[in-house]
């Protein structure tokens, strides 16, 4: 079973997942290229993982077998159990409980894409459908206060396998980033009446020198203070707390928008490892006026230094200025190749 | 000139330093391995850096030239410059100031050590009182509030050379993370009129489930919620806010607990990449009651995914407990294979 564990100085949450390795050289693995062979996540391979937890599939195929186009599974190696109660208690002054929780891998193709930006909008509309449902789902589970999800692309950026998923962790503890984010939030919404995301937008579109891509629904941009190169955010312009409010026009305009940014990325990048998680409100909070669910894009290409993780700040070699440039001059190059490198 | 930039909705302060690089391309290198190739940092080459601020060598000789034993000089790409005005300033809701500060390397070897371990204990009790001697200096610029000393090994824990050196970053504002784990023993003291720190040293020398080395001074110990396999933590025993407090008592037996550590995670994990921080009171705090300074040191042997990004929480596949009983067995083999792989 793994364990959460709190950090009494920084007030931080570990999950011990021991059962994940246990020699030193276990970690040598970790910057191995992936193996495309027999992978688990093409289609005729739903034996490979755990049975499936929901799946958009043709009508009248059956579950865990051919037919899907988009397929919810449970993690096969879960930072989080699903079955089992929490039992918090202390150790002296360590705070401690059972790492209970749900860890599901979101499938985006049937084949074996290596992006998301080589599925058809189409998919990509579906892929969002699924972490709404999903999100839905899991507030249901009275155990779990937040839903992350997430996607790491490249084995330097996390992930153990190529073909293009996501994943969705559900928690019993809102993560300590998180309860910052809208502490100062709320803060800003009580100093000044307006959220602070809000204002951010309006800024962004007025000086227009940080834009990547500003649609009807949607804005990317970099952010002011980007930690990374080509960090990308992506907001709603309409305000909204949490991401599964998202309704059919809005899911149709972020497909495309979150595709388009990728691809911007991926092609100025050639392909480099990268991050996205969405950034929505803990499930017990309602209709909030001052949290604003957002995605943001980091691109792996600098590594975390001494400086980084001593400080929580960051140098970033680029100014968000020039990426966004860059960004905005993309030409969509991007699209065959990606479709080449596609089985 | 680089900036200081704030993000409003973490808090955040990052530093563009967009000097760095200006095209895409300029990251590709960063996952290269390091050459030894005309080593500015080495005997012999003192003037491939720029001008030392200070160095203990052999007396009759001269600044920038052979017969030093420690040597510090300016970061020839610093993060932050030291010349100038802070001229901080708002841009809408964006808070925004000039990048000043001190960015040094503290070369620790003549020679081309490729660790601290590979040094003499005298050596290594040398670097220390270099980085005594840095703070003190660097706290009477009444711009600079805190002075960060850390350490890269390895390419990707971001070292860009791999003769065996560490930094100093002085800033004009005082770290989130820093501020974080002062408010928070600030509270604990407040509230138990205890050092939480000085709680955490008892509770672990009791439990002895954690202890990696128990000194006479110092104890090191793999810490209750480590976010890494093998992170390891060294505090001194007697209740203290400011690393530059050390006299030579301590400092003879912190090099030797020090590089006694060092070797232990290097010989467990076959020299991979890792970092050391030193968390040490912002230079205004006196002698405080509740901060306590400490070296943390952080292998990188897991990947940091979107999970650990998105919330501040990590996934630990060794528990602390497991990695501080291989520490504390590991044998002292290293000694004679770092010496053979220095010049």
């Amino acid at each position: 079973m793994p364990e959460l564990r709190k950090e009494p100085v920084s007030g931080r949450w570990v999950i011990i997942a021991s059962e994940r390795a246990s020699r030193p050289t276990d970690f040598k693995s970790t910057h191995q290229p992936i193996k495309s062979d027999s992978c688990p996540f093409c289609e005729g391979n739903e034996e490979k993982t755990p049975p499936e937890i929901t799946a958009y599939r043709e009508e009248g195929t059956k579950a865990d077998t051919r037919g899907w186009r988009v397929r919810v599974v449970p993690n096969k190696f879960p930072a989080l159990q699903i079955e089992g109660e929490q039992n918090k208690r202390v150790e002296g002054i360590y705070d401690i409980m059972n790492g209970i929780g749900a860890h599901e891998v979101i499938i985006e193709s049937p084949k074996h894409a290596l992006s998301l930006t080589a599925l058809d909008n189409k998919n990509v509309e579906e892929v969002l459908w699924c972490y709404k449902e999903r999100l839905i789902d899991l507030k249901k589970d009275k155990r779990f206060v937040y839903g992350l999800l997430f996607k790491n692309v490249g084995a330097s950026a996390g992930a153990s396998l190529e073909h293009s998923h996501s994943q969705l962790i559900a928690t019993p503890i809102v993560p300590q980033q998180v309860i910052n984010e809208i502490t100062r939030a709320e803060t800003f919404y009580k100093n000044n009446g307006r959220c602070l995301y809000c204002d951010m937008i309006q800024q962004e579109i007025d000086t227009n020198s940080r834009i990547v891509t500003l649609a009807e629904k949607f804005v990317a941009f970099t952010p002011f203070a980007s930690r990374f190169p080509f960090e990308t955010w992506i907001l709603p312009r309409k305000h909204d707390a949490h991401f599964e409010n998202l309704q059919k026009p809005e899911i149709e305009e972020l497909a495309n928008v979150l595709k388009d940014t990728l691809i911007r990325i991926e092609t100025t990048l050639e392909f480099s490892p990268y991050n996205y998680i969405i950034h929505t409100a803990p499930f017990y909070i309602n209709e909030s006026e001052y949290f604003h669910w957002h995605i943001e894009i980091i691109p792996r290409v600098t590594n975390i230094a001494g400086f980084e993780w001593g400080t929580g700040f960051y140098i970033n070699p680029m100014s968000p200025e020039k990426a966004a440039k860059l960004l905005r001059s993309t030409q969509d190059v991007h699209k065959n190749e990606q479709t080449q490198k596609c089985i």
